[in-house]
């Protein structure tokens, strides 16, 4: 990322469908976003066959329509290129073009997405697509950026697919013998004598081969980069100068290599979901700020979010108020430039008629849509928030988490010792400690400048090269404080294992030595000493340098170290062997941090269900207290609620689900205690 | 339906196959036959490759000697067309008369059911085999009637099913623009641009369009009805004028819409499967016979049940003696002409070999055939409740349950707020709470004369189209009492959602606006007052012109309207929110008949475990008796139990399990007790 | 199987893959071989690619520098035809030669198993590499025996495996009239008119022809044991005259008929993988051995285990080290002539890097390791063992046990009454009962001699012919004991269920008639007389000839017979009609064995949690003593302790988790006794 996103105001709005709607629907729409005050849009996600609606004929005119109607509204817009859902004709013209399961089924039009995405005549018509967009609305002045395509995310198995793989293969590996050494092919008779005989882990009779497995993950990433690439391409070859964006998804599947992805963009911006309505969807909220911050290295764009419901399983779950008010703030106080939604009107028909809206099938007069109003008049009273400061973090945090998609694809390989292990949910879960904590956490790019960190921790990264084993030891050289965990270390960017003892490329910095693996069964649980539990995963851990800090109490380990700590230079390196469970790890987590002085936001919030993160700005910093508790508190000290325009000094007190934010008058003055 | 269906004593026997066996064995038959008095057997269900070895070549000798057989033994017959399995030499020399999956997969030959109802060789086939039996047996004085076919219900997704596909939408739609208006293509740039990009619903990269898959249903169900009209014509275009029926099925999917189904055929018939061993395998006996009186409008024929054996999950366990009969006598109470049974005989072999049957494996000497023997003597006794009255209806019902097939289809579109919600279950659980009660139903087709019915109750018609709702308006304006469930009207025919507050099409006349529906968790309750329970789905109800009935007590929407009752013209409209438990339900729906005075049959029967039903006869009316309690029951009043030839006044014990079928001499004069 | 293979020590070591490393670790390997005594490896399994390069080019040297490697030191070697995976460029050349699934999807590449056996050209190249094998290695001294391919059983239903079925088919009926018989095609317009009209049973829409399901399991089995003859002709051919053997496998799956394959090796071989951590393992080992020894007439090999590993669902277990030995010396207890293992050294990358191995990742310093080097003493110490006796068995059993692989497919055909009963389950679940009694037990062959043997068992042996049924009956008119259990002789050979009352082939032996199959729900129990519980399944049983033993007490049955028994010529013919739960079973198979004065190998053992196993041998006999249990036990009378060289007069205690090996000197003198 190339730019720092700072717009006078939170971007408020969301995906617009105009297309969908008669005319009569446009001037309500324009009428309830002044109401709202909405003052951005995302136009065009899907719209290819209305815009294409033959093979080369443009009809933009609606677009034009709707365009001028925003912007006599003074309402600004991101423009997406509609390429992830190709017309119909498209489909009938090119089906080469559509997707091909691992199966060998080639999926049909009828949905989205259905594109593969190393097909050449794909890919040049998304190029003449966004090209047609980018000279027709380039230059408009009420173009806030450029929405590329739509949550990348595609994977194809097909013949276009199978070539681009080859070749992104050659590129790699220079020959066929430096690929048939990183796969490892010597296993199974799998041993490539062609290029052409190389193909995508498509089904077959067992196993797949795990290094095809994430070449295949990688190859996926960078394809759908080189798409994007060339569609940016066409809009600086327009001479549209205006910021590039595609929003991201991060379900439980992930398909991006998000630190490279992030390089490319020049807003960083993310769809992000919850998946589930308990206390829970609040760390989620906090997660995937974090991680968006982090891949932006600043502000970013939240383009999308769910006003009125969380969908969970196979049911929509309503989402309240107070809820949707908080989590919207909650966005933005770990950087997020604005509340973005999809969609701005729910829609009458299609597959996602029953997705949540700013304006839903109820319409202007409705309790969400009221919640609307309230969240607008919220962003416009902290539109001071959005500009940052001159130098420094938004965010100031202590501890780094290593986050690296490579880490979740390599989880994926078959046949691991514990195939339950799961990249996102050990990320998640060392999140979440830091959280319940109120510690503030950035997540960190391996090889990144990490001199900052006190504390550096490294989840499950199973998988890594030399390089990154390197960077690792240098920051706990320079004194750092680094703790990996179990599966960490112990292959090598082929996915294949070191040999002498697990983690291979990390033994020597951690002092021990792993000589067996013991994962416990489903359900079980396994006592550690300082009443610690494991669950999962245990190891029968040697030490050879490092010093045992606590030990396993139960089961056939009972006695072997399990929690191990090194002293490397100036630094100290621990290792974790077993999983803890949510709550140990809480504990273990906050003692980390606490053993390098890294604390909370603001003492004692976290006990009283006060989430509190600190953003800085241009003019001061901000102190955002979201209230997730049960009891109402009582906030003194040094500052001024935004929200309600309170002097601190004559006391502010929160209500459940309320939330301030403080305008601090001078640093860490604010106190939180329990109103009773 | 055209004519009534009335022959002179029930029909009894089953699908016999006599292609299955040697003609020793026939005899054997013949003789069983006459010894459990069977009158009536299904010829030919699957006899194709017999009758038709090679293409064109038929060979009818050994169904010639059959029927002479059943002949001079006094037996009639059904005649099925064999045209739901299509011979291997016809799927080799027509693979493109196979059926395709979703997926693309063509199936293949080796099961049955093995054809693609659209292909055109597959309908001439089917003509040309039709009006050979229509040629040769037409004319039969042993004839009963055609069975054409068995259970249609394939789906095919293949070419000439596309093909076919389009040529209907061309129909429906007249142009692609209101096709493209009709199935929101403006969504997800679906918008169609010639007939040729449109393809039935195959496997896609995500959801489905939703009135793409509804449309696809009423196509499948259409071209279905097409070829059995197509056979019809053979048969009568052969002079045949023996009544035409085709055997309906409705396990857990339903691929017809059965009222014009119905329309089609001179008799409608089913098959009917319990599918719990549990006491509300009872309950299904009411129900699918309910139906099938309602789809006939009079009496009906069951054309197939398992004498033996109840098939649920992986096992076929099996059935009691009296349950066989008291099932038996269930259907007829409710206007079935026939107990006829899959199978005659059990196979020796094939894939059903352990289906149930009258003679079971065991032959004649074998429980299974002693309760056939009983069963058949039985019928013979109440040979009289075959004449259906003068006037007026079998059975008279005062409470009406709407039925659309629509209904169904519109359930399984995706992404509902709840999609584990089903329409199936909330058909069969409204009818249960009545049958528990005793309280005689019908099910009432969109748009019929609904006069005769005190309530109509209308559950989860999610979709419907304006000509619907006018009709329930007028049912209410002319008197009725009207209960409308959550999820109904809310869509309109092309399954898009009206605006401003749910449910867009019935709002004004319940008198409610929802604004928010709240699912609950899966095995999550809710209390409503007055000892109500909620599971499932709950909404948030606004009043504007209802009075308020229930409130929920508990939750979010603790004090909000969960049932509303409006006063419209001379009736009342009722509104409920939530989706009951069945113990609530029971209780809710009992009352809502109450207040239409609309009670049970026979007062105090359900609390002793008796199921009481009047049938209506020429001479007489007849209360059928159905033991499914525990303790014997003391029957007296003024009638004959026609089954032991007992006077009631002489005083008639019922032990549990038994049935009594009383030629009743004057209204309403049965009293039922326990005998303790 | 011909020859009786009995080599001077154990066999020991396990596959070995050099190729997958550099020559440095050869080195290091032959060093550690040595270190653990290793004196056998498997070579060239999945060696295709490394040896056949491109087609037509081979390169052995590797192979051959390996070879000189081990010969050096002592070790000799399996050499495994590389068959069971073709490499890359066969597939690509050749892609009718993939395997393809019944739903018509052709695998790919990129895992293993990857062939289609019935492919004229896979079959072709697969005699070419066995050839250059033979030619090349078919005479070295240290060639130990062949191993031709890997793990038969990979199913094809592509068209090549549909022509060979036809073929097979004509082979077997002579006439389609005689399959049409035998299929009962009767049934659902299955007639098949031409022999091409018949295909593999593929993806249909509905049920399949359970005739076709289990001849296309027996042709499966024929056709890859054709692949294999044509191998071990090549062999042959080349003048090498070394043993043959091929690795069985046996999980929840059996596509192999083994007494035929058996017959065909010169050594019968299995690979063995436990299924459970818990107690239930070492019963599972003795199965495995059990049933290998039965199929082998005698010694046997064990060609792979896992050293360190237990992989159930999604992870593996950690295999402790006394059970890795424990288990090791349990197989050679019941006739293994070796311990070989899968693999030597733990694979660096591949899709079974985490595969246990003799050599951990760790290497040659490990927990895993240190457990290997013991082991290979204790089989040094024992190796006199190895010599069997010159006249009768290896482990004198007194009861057999039917196995039979069609039992296993015939009941996986399809809605039989209660789909859950399972060969595998019903065997497994006899032979735990007695093995947990410490009865020693063979498995038998249908139609084998049987004379040795006082009490024959048939679990669930749903189909048979006539042959198998007079020599039930042969045995039991001898003076035999025969128990068979519910589910067994009810259908011929054909899967035609026999009339007349169930079990058809079985009824007038046993003395009785079952009218009846009462299946119970999943998870219920019902109580029989005597404290015996039934599960599953239940019959309703007529004794025509037959003495009641035990009845139901419970339940629809109760009063009548569930257990009969019935004098035939010199013997008794017992009937069990219910599937009782394993304690029940256990207490009933015991009671069966004490009945005819079968009793366990050592007195009082099986309290004690120990497994005696007494294996003749040619100087003495040797009884295991293999102690699974959680108390030390005392030891005494007239032998010695291989394993410790103890001297049993001076008393010998076995330690929880230990073995001995005591070299008996006289019949039966070895008494146990707890510590305590």
């Amino acid at each position: 990322m190339s730019t720092v996103f700072a717009p006078r105001s939170f971007l408020f709005g969301g995906d617009y469908n105009p297309e969908q709607w008669s005319t009569d629907v446009w001037l309500d729409d324009i009428a309830l976003m002044k109401r709202a005050r909405v003052n951005t849009v995302t136009l065009g996600v899907f719209s290819w066959a209305m815009l294409e609606p033959r093979e080369g004929e443009y009809d933009a005119d609606w677009l034009d329509q709707i365009i001028q109607l925003l912007d006599e509204a003074g309402i600004g817009f991101f423009l997406a290129t509609p390429t992830a859902s190709p017309p119909p004709w498209f489909s009938l013209a090119h089906p080469d073009a559509l997707p091909v399961r691992p199966d060998g089924v080639r999926l049909r039009h009828g949905s989205r997405d259905t594109y593969a995405v190393s097909a050449p005549v794909y890919r040049a018509a998304s190029r003449r697509i966004a090209r047609f967009l980018a000279d027709r609305y380039g230059a408009h002045p009420g173009l806030r950026g450029w929405h590329l395509h739509n949550e990348y995310g595609t994977l194809d198995y097909g013949p276009h697919a199978a070539a681009a793989f080859r070749r992104w293969l050659q590129d790699r590996y220079g020959s066929l013998e430096a690929l048939n050494t990183a796969w490892y092919t010597a296993f199974w008779s799998q041993r490539y004598g062609s290029w052409d005989e190389i193909e995508p882990p498509m089904a077959t009779q067992y196993l797949h081969n795990p290094t095809q497995v994430v070449d295949f993950r990688r190859f996926s990433s960078d394809e759908m980069l080189a798409a994007f690439e060339e569609q940016k391409q066409e809009i600086r070859a327009s001479g549209s100068s205006a910021p590039v964006t595609t929003n991201f998804m991060l379900p439980t599947w992930n398909h991006l290599e998000q630190w490279s992805w992030s390089d490319a963009q020049d807003i960083v911006s993310i769809d992000h979901y919850l998946d589930t309505v308990g206390p829970d969807a609040e760390a989620h909220v906090a997660y995937g700020s974090d991680l968006t911050r982090s891949w932006a290295g600043g502000p970013w764009v939240l383009m999308e979010q769910n006003a009125t419901g969380i969908r969970v399983g196979n049911r929509t779950f309503a989402k309240t108020p107070d809820r949707m008010i908080r989590n919207s703030l909650g966005y933005i106080a770990r950087g997020a430039q604005s509340s973005l939604f999809f969609q701005w009107r729910a829609a009458a028909g299609g597959s996602e008629q029953w997705h949540g809206a700013l304006v839903p099938h109820g319409g202007g007069t409705s309790r969400g849509f009221d919640t609307v109003v309230q969240l607008g008049a919220a962003l416009e009273s902290i539109a001071e928030v959005t500009q940052p400061p001159a130098s420094g973090p938004l965010v100031d945090a202590q501890v780094g988490i290593v986050w690296d998609a490579e880490g979740w694809w390599a989880l994926e390989t078959p046949h691991l010792p514990n195939e339950s292990m799961n990249y996102s949910d050990e990320a998640r879960a060392t999140h979440r400690s830091f959280w319940r904590a109120g510690i503030p956490t950035d997540f960190v790019r391996p090889g990144a400048d990490i001199s900052q960190y006190r504390l550096l921790v490294v989840p499950t990264l199973y998988a890594m090269d030399s390089v990154v084993a390197d960077w690792l030891r240098a920051y706990v050289d320079a004194g750092g404080r680094l703790l990996v965990s179990y599966l960490t270390g112990v292959a090598d960017e082929n996915q294949q294992v070191l040999g002498g003892g697990y983690p291979g490329l990390l033994r020597d910095l951690l002092g021990i030595r792993v000589d067996e693996i013991l994962p416990l069964a489903p359900g079980e649980k396994l006592a550690l000493s300082d009443g610690l539990t494991a669950e999962e995963w245990t190891e029968r851990v040697d030490v050879t340098g490092a010093a045992v800090v606590h030990r396993y109490a139960d089961g056939p380990l009972a006695g072997a170290p399990a929690v191990t700590e090194s002293a490397v230079g100036d630094g100290v390196a621990v290792y974790l062997s077993a999983r803890l469970d949510q709550t140990s790890r809480d504990a273990f987590l906050a003692a980390q941090a606490a053993a390098v002085g890294a604390g909370p936001t603001l003492a004692g919030s976290a006990a009283l269900g006060v989430e509190a993160v600190r953003r800085r700005g241009a003019e001061a910093d901000y102190l955002f207290l979201l209230h997730h508790g049960s009891e109402p508190v009582r906030v003194s000290g040094g500052g001024t609620d935004l929200l309600t325009a309170t002097d601190l000094a004559e006391g502010l007190v929160i209500a459940p689900g309320g939330v301030a934010v403080v305008r601090e008058d001078q640093a860490a003055s604010v106190v939180i205690e329990s109103v009773a």
